[in-house]
């Protein structure tokens, strides 16, 4: 196995640990039980669990920009694709956002943590600006920042204040409102 | 110094304490520290740190209720004083901000914290829907939920990305917004 495969394959035991215990209870141990080759491999790679996680969040980006190009759908299919994602409406999408709500609760208190979700940030509304552009909307740059920040605080509240319903409002809100764009 | 006046300090030296540390390295120890009569009233009065949050929390929701009630003003004022207050605008609510988002990432993990947090939840949409309907807006309901989760997306990515820029584009997309309903 090379490398580049073992640290992909590091990347989506990552992925998975996330999703079953969350940020906060997340050790190199319980990833590595998510990964047929154990803890030595990972450190082999990774110095500590902080280096681990901010390349998890490069991970998070290049997925974001592969599965973003890869797409050669009406700009109307990629929009409902983003929604969803965004919005966590599967369960999948739903349990990683939880594990990304505590990483992002400590962003205040690293630099390379904010720096990255910084990156990640620019990088969802460079698409979704896209998304905006191929649709016709008149003023795509500053539509995509409301809509992203719409996602963000819906999504949000849905795991936080087990606002589920507003997830299905919200979605239908953002297409009602660019509809009109 | 009564029950009801000490029970009011200690929450207003929470606060101060969360402003300081954030939630992660809260103590009850960095509390006293903010509280001229020491740990041992606290103790008096609440169980431990998580007690003792679940009702400071409780202590967010009265004062955003009495501090929504006592405004008089035109509902345009009270319009522009929640969203400054809700998107972090002034220096004190980003810090406050900030560990809030902390205490949200907590709450997948703990029921009593989600309930606080949906009662807050309810309390801020219902405290907006008053005010769209007396601004006239058509649909008070509706609107009051996308704004909500608007400013709620735009002050986390605030704080996390360092899009502080977008707080002020939300504020003035909100108001352009409802001013066209």
């Amino acid at each position: 196995m090379g490398n580049d495969e073992t640290r992909r394959k590091i990347m989506d035991a990552t992925f998975e640990a996330l999703k079953k215990h969350g940020y906060a209870d997340l050790s190199i141990k319980k990833i590595a039980d998510e990964f047929e080759k154990g803890k030595s491999l990972i450190y082999y790679h990774f110095d500590d669990k902080e280096d681990l996680m901010l390349n998890f969040l490069d991970h998070i980006q290049d997925q974001i920009r592969s599965g973003l190009e890869s797409e050669s759908s009406e700009p109307e299919e990629k929009l409902e694709c983003f929604l969803r994602t965004g919005l966590g409406l599967d369960e999948e999408m739903r349990e990683f956002r939880i594990a990304l709500l505590e990483m992002k609760a400590r962003a205040p208190y690293s630099a390379e943590f904010r720096e990255k979700f910084r990156e990640i940030d620019d990088e969802l509304s460079g698409f979704l600006r896209q998304i905006l552009e191929e649709m016709g909307i008149e003023d795509p740059e500053e539509e995509s920042q409301v809509v992203l920040s719409t996602i963000e605080g819906a999504a949000n509240r849905g795991i936080v204040a087990e606002r589920t319903g507003e997830l299905e409002e919200a979605r239908k809100w953002i297409k009602g409102y660019l509809e009109e764009r």
